[in-house]
């Protein structure tokens, strides 16, 4: 059987996050599954008893905690849609992330900090897969992962909606904490190891840092941590636009 | 063969930078190492191929890379050590984090944001492993770990030694930037369940949290990216005190 990897969730928070939501269509969980799980269950939800091994097979990683859930497909995981209606919006764009679990890092810190979608590309980066899910901690239900085929010309789009690209790079000029943008904001990361590609640096409005002060050669921050920085730097200048 | 877990870095960041500190005793490798790895080793050092599978077991994680080190154990890993001579101490102290790679990726966020010492229980908590270290990335070459019997004694002896010692709560009454601090201090945070003890958040002079604009029922932040945006509110009264 083979199951669409970007519909599996994972671990008991990504997947009490999806049975709350009401999005997942089938259950595997191990005979030893905590029973207030399935007390959030819906009425005719088809359940399946795996052991440990098969679940970790479905799911692609040991990190299931003994649960993996097939969500409904969302019809539309689009930028345009998340941020329909939305007064002021937080975009995140990542370049090229390799790792699932930093992926899903980042998905649970843009689900805390109001970001609307994150826009990533479909090529030479990682989907959002089981692994992803159980780092996200079920933030994938309030953020959409939107993946584009072009993504230098997405940014084009972005633009033109009205959203500043904010690229970041250690070597930037600026500091964050010195710009003070409080209106709709694309923040854009780059990958784990190269950073922003030139391509996608160039289609951005201004280039950041963040201020690491630390003296080592090796000063630098997994994208997770520095996405989390970025957004409570924005969301700061947010609250004074909103005081002054 | 026992090998103290502690002693042990993985992955090939990790142990370029022990290899550049010139802390490695012994370096086990894959055939398939990359030499330029090797061009940093000092003369004499002992090194051993391995399989993968044997490296696997030695480290306890496959995310070794195809290299693991084993390094001097440091004469002292003491925070009053790495403080002495600081103008302006920066400590956190971690409860109870139970995730190895958490505890890497919070070392690896300290180096950058210039944390002399990192201080930590040894019981209830992991010890830094070497896939710990994998996360790290490094940063522990420039951080000192300093695991602590009692840390509710040790809360003490950090305050009586100057630092003011802000908790992190997210049911906290302060936003952390509302508050100005830029003397010593010791950032306190929990760990990833249960977050401070009471009898840690007791000890502590204020507490203070991260403004979380997501409407997220479960909006809360991995440990190493709320440390890393505690720790940059920190830098940024510090640069702004320098200013002022």
């Amino acid at each position: 059987m083979v199951t669409e990897q970007t519909r599996l969730r994972c671990g008991r928070r990504a997947v009490i996050a999806a049975l709350s939501a009401g999005s997942v269509r089938k259950l595997w969980i191990t005979s030893g599954t905590n029973a207030d799980l399935l007390a959030r269950a819906a009425d005719d939800l088809p359940v399946i008893i795996f052991s440990p091994s098969k679940l970790t097979r479905l799911a692609r990683t040991p990190n299931h905690q003994g649960v993996v859930a097939l969500c409904a497909d969302a019809p539309d995981h689009s930028w345009q849609t998340a941020i329909a209606g939305v007064n002021n919006p937080l975009l995140v764009v990542l370049d090229q992330v390799q790792d699932p679990r930093n992926l899903g890092a980042c998905v649970r810190t843009c689900a805390a900090m109001g970001v609307q979608a994150i826009v990533h590309p479909k090529r030479r980066a990682v989907a959002f897969t089981p692994a992803a899910s159980h780092a996200a901690q079920g933030g994938d239900q309030f953020v959409a992962i939107h993946a584009v085929t072009n993504l230098a010309r997405e940014l084009v789009l972005l633009r033109d909606a009205g959203l500043t690209l904010i690229g970041t790079a250690a070597d930037a000029k600026h500091s964050i904490d010195d710009l003070d943008i409080a209106g709709p904001v694309a923040l854009v990361l780059g990958g784990e190891e190269k950073g922003l590609r030139r391509l996608t640096r160039e289609k951005c409005d201004v280039i950041a840092a963040i201020d690491l002060p630390g003296k080592t050669q090796l000063a630098n921050l997994n994208v997770s941590v520095a996405c989390g920085i970025f957004l409570a730097a924005i969301n700061r200048f947010r609250r004074q636009a909103q005081v002054n």
